[in-house]
């Protein structure tokens, strides 16, 4: 795979990190930043993440080959929209973000039959904002998500799936539906329990917070506009997510209230067994 | 500071690191380690933690000038108790439980008047158990809480502050009750929710799981039996952290429910604040 014009929209952690990762995988042959902000486009192509910026977001697309929307979830739906019409007849469109039922639904929807869209979600990422801290290996091994749809082209999907392959992913197909249920679980909820570990922390037990406090509430450090966009995007699947997670914290005050060992032990024993079979 | 014998009960990760950390500063002349397995006692020698070791616990204890109890919260009152009628006048015992007021409750009530006990709690750990995991810096800049009662000796209060500073950490003194209060915040409740996010996850999303899922349930890889103890022995302190927790992650709940942005931004926000101070 080589690309003549790769447009990234939005160079942020995982757009100029997509810019690091194509530039040392030689796949594209020009890599076009855009964005809102100069001073974040002059940086990441400072960084060579980006050999070219521009502000104008429906121009740079229509000179792509490719386009990947990196821009927040509640963003990328209108601004594939807005730029498709002019894009290149072959071109194809694809995006990271973090939802993907409602994008991919609202694009599909509205989208000329002619440009083929297909939602991506590298599970890769950071509490961590901005090019500065993009990673050229940060998709290196991790799974990037690719949506089928009913409306999906056999030829965009193979396209989509070997551009994150080329990128370093694994590459996953699923229904943009079973993404959303699926991340709920293992992101929005994480996302949500951590900070609300953070929230009910009183001030002046901060100094007696240790790795095991630090670890387990990293996240909420997260950007709290980005999170309140994929939350809402996913409310029904984390709302899911988060009546087991109470029904099992329910089992906990259970198990503590009676003062039950073996219920306690048994609830631990299964969560150790999940979290050792997941690694470091 | 230095201590003719020091004897530590229990080599494990604290227990080993205790060892390695009075080793490198010279801290005593000569450690002795105790505890129940062989194997695991010579591989902490191996590993320079302890310079001989016994399996008889209370004779091992009688030798020390200082003895530190690093073995599971439910075992330390009772192996303080056993040991210290035979201990020397002079002798300071000292110990290293997640938890406090039970501990420190049992010994006061039936510990002889001429034997020194003062609790102690380094805010440091991992989720990996044995000496292999012991590290000599495992202490440095870390809070260790010592705890004060009426029954406190303010010498043997000042030599267990002494002890933990001269391993390298940071000494703030409280009372059992205040200590268990906070730890119940500070790393019992977010054990607990670290636990039950991995309880809840299906095995077949395993693969779709990020950094974001394996740092906030890191902790749930602990051992299931020293968890057990700990979170009985807080009972009431966790109960109350937890409904706390529950009260927010209901506040999340209406937020998402009723599709609020501003509800779940002024939520994130105030988590990120929190854990922004933290550092990482």
């Amino acid at each position: 795979m080589k690309i003549p014009t790769l447009t990234i929209v939005g160079v942020g952690l995982i757009g100029a990190s997509i810019g690091l990762a194509a530039r040392r995988r030689g796949l594209a042959s020009h890599i076009l930043g855009v964005g809102r902000q100069a001073a974040n486009l002059e940086r990441a192509q400072t960084l060579g993440a980006i050999d070219a910026w521009a502000l104008d977001m429906p121009a740079a697309v229509h000179r792509a080959d490719v386009a990947v929307f990196c821009t927040p979830v509640d963003a990328i739906a209108g601004q594939v929209l807005e730029a498709a019409p002019g894009c290149k007849a072959e071109a194809l469109l694809t995006d990271a973000g973090s939802t993907k039922a409602e994008i991919v639904k609202c694009v599909e929807e509205r989208l000329p039959t002619h440009i083929a869209f297909v939602g991506g979600h590298p599970l890769a990422g950071s509490e961590k904002r901005g090019p500065d801290f993009a990673d050229a290996d940060l998709f290196q091994d991790r799974v990037t998500i690719v949506c089928q749809t009913s409306r999906t082209r056999a030829a965009a999907l193979e396209q989509t799936a070997a551009f994150w392959e080329a990128l370093g992913s694994r590459v996953r197909i699923m229904a943009p539906e079973e993404h959303d249920r699926s991340l709920a679980v293992t992101s929005h909820l994480p996302h949500l329990a951590a900070a609300a570990l953070a929230a009910v922390l009183p001030r002046h037990l901060s100094d007696l917070t240790a790795t095991g406090f630090r670890d387990t509430t990293r996240v909420a450090a997260g950007d709290p506009s980005l999170w309140t966009a994929i939350l809402l995007q996913n409310r029904q699947p984390v709302l899911a997510a988060l009546r087991e997670f109470e029904a099992c914290l329910i089992e906990f005050q259970a198990a503590l209230e009676t003062g039950t060992p073996a219920a306690l032990a048994a609830l631990l024993d299964r969560a150790k067994k999940v979290r050792d079979a997941l690694g470091n």
